[in-house]
């Protein structure tokens, strides 16, 4: 069964702020095996949302409208639905009451307005919504011949959330033919995207009952396998059949079968090797730290490091020579891999990790480009070092620098 | 004029990404006088493409698709406006001859599927991509008796803002109704939601020729202020009048008046005393030395830190005594105040800043709850410590963390 989502509201309309909800009902709805065939988002203004339910009417089984349904002269949702289906709304005397008492309890003077929110419309179904004053509605209706299931919700996150859940994914599981979904989420770092899809394309165009969707994000490649079968055995055994084929294809650039990030992967295989890692950045200014320690528990593995943004801190903080500066330039292979060395000597980690490089705009000479990027990895008996030079502004060149020097650290791990 | 936005990809039908790019574009068409009435998020389907491009053509002047430009099969934006507007596809020699021109430099083979983004709309300009190989397309066409304005844009960010900028904006200023607007955007620090609009509702209320808008994140303000009239002085006055006075009802929660981010004014304020800042985090794990570094030119100011996420590190780095530790423990303003007082003195810094806390889940004692950070501020002659309890997952505590420790320091520095 295919589904619009449907978010009302004007201020979504302005620079300042985005529709989240739907990415949360996308996942539920594609776990029931509904997909999401379109995303709307419309403003407060009637006869532009009546306009856009006639438009969903016609093109999908379900609608989920998400807003409009509070007290306000702009929440219109509940009339423009029964403009659109031609139904008429009437004044659920349970509902009033409801409001009556929500409005005692919380000491606040209920202006008449408020005595919208219990307008129902003909035929549906009115859901409980414990977080806030609105109900949601439920309509299961005859639309030109053809079934149509319409829910409206309220916009604040928390409310319409556990609304969708309780109500909603019940009902949309009952009317949705039994379909079991399996899912897997393939990972691999520092891999372009065209060569990614060179590899992987031959293997996966032979699954056509199993959906393939590649994302890549500055070094990051994201593979989510789905398929829906009328078992879960059936639906696991192709998603896992196919994650191996393309698991192999990806040899060593895989980190993840699982999802996880590179972050958690490279604390994994820290935990694994009982080893901690320490980082002497530059370039990157904390973000590599950052990443890290974004994920809890992560001070088992990592010790922490210094962010060594001036040359005297390269010195002070990982012990890196002056004169190899003066020599070969702050940003360098010698530099990069003295910070490696330096940082694990001094903090007594297992693993040193040094990155240094021009994250521009300025700072670029005749030999070192803006993007240049040295990063070393140190052990005891031995030290690496690489250099890449990224693409893109200050902000994706410091990303992809995090990025590689992550996963240099993983397969230095592996 | 009303405008759609229409975003083309089924990987933005999943939940694992959302169109990003139309808060861009709505930002600059606010500018110019265009509204957008209606988004759009559709698949890869050339069905449902060619759906919602008639869809929008039916009821705004000016659509903006993004993304489906590409090479491959799924690429279907071209196909689907020649098929909404019953035009012709012809493959332009040029763009050809460029395309293989790309693919040397690069020295990939290309493949004849890539022939495709040759392919230009009939009576359409192409338009230059300098950031990929797909160029974009404007048509400037009539539908049932009415202009229309198409552009088709490339769906990545880095190609389709600066597309967009360059040959679309200055398109549609021209079609556009002149005009004038300005706006202003104020930004407050650690004030909270409620206190603002508590604040500021009785003000700007009685500008309603003057759309404000709030919003809020862990601890940033951001008061968004825009006016349109008939002239550029009628509109500025209007909204410096209504920006003066929330200045005024802000005090020194506010910290900037043109939209600066709180690390761009802590280095403006470095800038203008001629003081250098170095950081010693715990808890928020190089997030500060990351948001300061991703400033251009930061160095001028910013020596760098450490992250002092073990113990041991805290007394090497910024020689904090393990006693003190032992005795109030890493999570103390004791510690605080040595961390920005070690770190000050290590790195010959002007002022020092040090932070540790429970970035959680775990790590809490039952005087030490989840949430409870102490940051500190050291100055040759000072040194100040305040606690706080952030509320919130680890993410959220941390963000509140570095945002509390910036705004100490800029306070500091006022």
């Amino acid at each position: 069964m295919k589904s619009e989502i449907i978010a009302v509201g004007s201020e979504m309309l302005t620079p300042h702020r985005q529709d989240t909800n739907s990415l949360y009902l996308t996942q539920k709805l594609n776990e029931i095996g509904v997909t999401v065939a379109f995303k709307t988002i419309v403003g407060d203004r009637r006869k532009d949302l009546v306009n856009v339910i006639r438009t969903a009417l016609g093109r999908v089984d379900i609608l989920l409208l998400m807003g409009g349904l509070g007290p306000t002269e702009d929440d219109l949702t509940r009339e423009a639905v029964a403009e659109a289906l031609s139904l008429t709304l009437r004044r659920d005397a349970t509902q009033v009451a409801a409001l009556h008492a929500r409005a005692a309890t919380w000491r606040i003077s209920m202006p008449q307005n408020n005595l919208k929110q219990a307008d129902v419309l003909e035929g549906a179904t009115l859901l409980p919504n414990s977080n806030g004053s609105a109900p949601g509605q439920w309509l299961d209706t005859i639309f030109s011949g053809y079934r149509k299931l319409i829910a409206l919700l309220p916009g604040p996150p928390h409310e319409c959330k556990p609304l969708f859940d309780t109500e909603c994914l019940p009902r949309l599981r009952e009317a949705a033919p039994p379909r079991a979904i399996a899912t897997r989420t393939l990972k691999a770092a520092m891999l372009p995207e065209s060569q990614a899809d060179k590899l992987l394309a031959p293997i996966y165009t032979t699954y056509a009952d199993v959906e393939t969707t590649i994302l890549a994000h500055t070094g990051d490649i994201q593979l989510t396998l789905l398929c829906a079968k009328p078992t879960l055995e059936a639906a696991q055994q192709r998603v896992d059949e196919l994650a191996g084929r393309m698991e192999e294809a990806l040899e060593d650039w895989l980190y993840s079968s699982q999802g996880d990030t590179l972050e958690q992967i490279v604390l994994y295989y820290l935990g694994l090797r009982q080893a901690t890692l320490a980082v002497a950045e530059s370039c990157t200014g904390g973000l590599i730290a950052q990443r890290i320690t974004s994920v809890p528990g992560s001070s088992r593995s990592f010790l922490g490091g210094a962010v060594v943004y001036s040359d005297p801190l390269k010195s002070a903080f990982a012990g890196v020579p002056e004169d190899l500066i003066a020599q070969h330039g702050a940003v360098s292979a010698e530099v990069a891999k003295a910070l490696a060395n330096g940082i694990r000597l001094r903090t007594g980690a297992t693993i040193g990790l040094g990155v240094t490089g021009v994250a521009g705009p300025t700072g670029a000479t005749e030999s070192k480009p803006v993007g240049l990027v040295y990063i070393a990895v140190s052990e005891a008996q031995k030290t690496d070092c690489l250099d890449r030079t990224f693409r893109g502004d200050r902000d994706r060149i410091r990303e992809y620098a995090a990025q590689q020097a992550l996963d240099l650290v993983r397969r230095r791990l592996m």
